[in-house]
Order: structure tokens, then C-alpha cells, then sequence
């Protein structure tokens, strides 16, 4: 994964959330101010990111097909692990920036606060796999759940599957700042529920550090 | 994978070895053979064995979708970890014998030993998916090297293909003795260029075993 030809390696950025956070519109944002930094960036995304990983995908959706949680996980670490040889590391060693939407925090949130696979046994997946790869930055665009309950539900009562649907999505952003806290020089946490212009002036000042690091 | 009710859990046997040692022959003969001693038992194969194994199975066969060597164990270890939870545990859960045409031991000799995957990173996913579990019996059908080159290629002189070939096999047969070696309890290796009536002798024998061991 390095050559002595080698400068420097790239950056390595994920962007992280529960869904209705906001990661598509900040994306595009993200993709301007690399180009009008002059960055040469790669976009990508998980899960997918290769073919293999895209039937990876296919097959977690497929209804016939019973998976169980700890296959889920070897799963997706499995498509992460193809992503990484043939997507990440060669970007980051070629010296180009690389932003993924999602990577292994998504595991812990979902699989693991979400559904309850042990955090120490994603751990061991990930050591596995990504054998000290990590982000330099994780944008994780937090928002408050009783601002997701409003839109999702108005002002009725939640039924019982929105209630689990709350519930699961409770923990899912739970183990989200479980990971922010534990890895605070990684992550940037960001409000969801203040202004775009807001979120975006904050984004700026992390890629502006990001970028300015030598 | 236990319940109170339970009196014993079933027996799980395991048949290993490179192609054309005689596997396919000799499984038909157990299956007679737990038949006529009234087993109930349930005949299983990997890779494979459940719907997830099977399109598993197609995925890595898919000739325009590279799987690195890495992503290629994982997506095995996620099929054995299907295979477990939907037929090998219930089926040892309710007393009944389970014979699997390859397991994990196939990892190991044609992952680690044919293509190069450390042993200890294979045991790493061997120890997060069976959590203990092994086999009870593992019949390795082996072949020396030089009896099974003689059938790939009567007496001509072997091409750079076949020479390839051939090294491969000998570091899967390597690897499959080198497992036996660290296991003789668990294995039984079977001299596969003996007379199938001598063969079957044997493997005779190792059922009545464990057929009598309490």
C-alpha cells in the first residue's frame, strides 16, 4: 500500500449519520470546495464502491435469502476489504484525497448499536481488515432524535413499528457519539438541526485544516 | 445453540482433501453406512448449503468481479457462518449427525496453503464465526503427489501450466497434513491410493467410533 516513489499520502474522509441527516446535500459541498481547492478527489461510497461490493449489496436485499447478523457483518466487512484494495488505497497512495459516504463506523452504528452485534467484534472485523487503515477525518452529521421523530411523524402518537423504527435509530446515533467521543481528534460532530450555511461553514473550517496540515 | 430439553448433541463429521481423492465416492458409502445403523443424519457441503452460500458461491464464480485473496476468506467465513446457524447447529442442537462435504479445514489448505492467506489470520475468522465449534471427525482423503500428477497427465513431461498446477496441489496437500498433524484426535488421513474396499474399511471403522462413543 506504499512505494518509495511516494510523496505523501492522501486524505482519507467519511461522512457518517443516520439517513435524514443531511450527507447527500453536504457531499455536493464537499465536492466544490475540493475543486476549488485544486484537490484531485475521489468520491465513493459503502456500502458498494466495487462490483463486488455492489453484489454484496444486491444480495443483503435479496427477500428470499435469510442472512443471519453475523453474516451481515463478515459481509460487509468483506465488500470493505475489496473496497480498500482496489478503491482507498490506491487513491490514498497515489497522493489523492478520497471521501467515502459511510465506512466502518456505519458497522458499529447500524450493525452493532442498531442490532446488537458486540462493538469488540466489529473491532476484531475491522483490525482484520483494515489493519490500522483509518480515517484522518469523520464528518458525523448528528441530529437530535426528537427533531427526526417530528419529521418523521408530525405531531401524531407514534405507532409501534415507528416506535421500534425510533427506538433502533436512538441507538444508532448513540453509538455514533459512543465513537466520537472515544476517537475526538478523528470525528467532527455536526449539528443537523442548525442552518445549511451554518453546517457548511463548519465543514469548510475541517477541510481547511485537513488541507492545510503538511 | 443449546436448549435444556436436549439429551446429546448429534455428531459432525467433516470430509476433506484435494479434487478427484475420492470424496464423492466415499460420501455416498457413509451415507449407506449411517443408514443401515439407523443414524439420522443430514448431508451438507460447502462452499454452499444455504441459499447465502449458494449465491456466495456464484459471486466469487462471477468471471468480471475481482475479490482480492482477502475478501475472498471473509466472503467463505460468511457463508460458514449461514451454514452454521441454519443447518449445522440445529441439526447437532436436535441429536442428529451432520456430515459436511468440506468445511474450514478446506480454508486453510487452499486459501492459506494453495494461495497464501497467513494460518493465523484464517484462525482469527475460524475462532470470531464457530466460537468453538469443530468438527468431531474429519476424514482427510489424501493422495501423494506423484500418484495424482501421474492421473493428471500419464507420463508426459508436465507444461508450465501443470507444473503450476501441481505446486499448488502440493501446498494444499501441505497444509491439509499439517492441520492432521496438529489434530491426529480430530483427523483421520486416509491413503486414498490404496483399494476403495481397504478405504472403506477404514472409514468404517472411525464411524463405529464414534457411533459407540457415548
Amino acid at each position: 500500500m506504499s512505494s518509495a516513489q511516494q510523496v505523501r499520502r492522501g486524505r482519507f474522509i467519511t461522512l457518517e449519520g443516520i439517513d435524514g441527516a443531511g450527507k447527500s446535500t453536504h457531499l455536493s459541498f464537499i465536492r466544490d470546495w475540493l475543486a476549488r481547492h485544486d484537490v484531485d478527489a475521489v468520491f465513493t461510497r459503502e456500502p458498494g464502491g466495487t462490483p463486488l461490493g455492489e453484489k454484496i449489496r444486491e444480495l443483503l436485499l435479496a427477500p428470499d435469502t435469510r442472512v443471519s447478523l453475523d453474516a451481515e457483518a463478515l459481509l460487509a466487512f468483506a465488500g470493505r476489504q475489496q473496497h480498500i484494495a482496489e478503491v482507498i488505497a490506491p487513491a490514498l497512495d497515489a497522493g489523492r484525497w478520497l471521501v467515502s459516504d459511510r465506512f466502518t463506523d456505519s458497522t458499529y452504528a447500524f450493525q452493532g448499536g442498531g442490532r446488537g452485534v458486540p462493538f469488540e467484534r466489529i473491532r476484531a472485523l475491522e483490525e482484520w481488515v483494515q489493519r490500522g487503515l483509518q480515517p484522518d477525518l469523520t464528518l458525523l452529521f448528528d441530529l437530535p432524535l426528537d427533531v427526526a421523530a417530528q419529521r418523521m411523524s408530525g405531531t401524531r402518537v407514534l405507532d409501534r413499528f415507528e416506535q421500534e423504527a425510533a427506538d433502533f435509530h436512538q441507538r444508532v446515533r448513540d453509538a455514533y457519539l459512543r465513537r466520537a467521543a472515544a476517537e475526538p481528534g478523528r470525528f467532527a460532530v455536526l449539528d443537523s438541526s442548525r442552518s445549511i450555511e451554518t453546517i457548511q461553514a463548519d465543514i469548510a473550517n475541517h477541510l481547511q485544516t485537513l488541507w492545510e496540515r503538511g
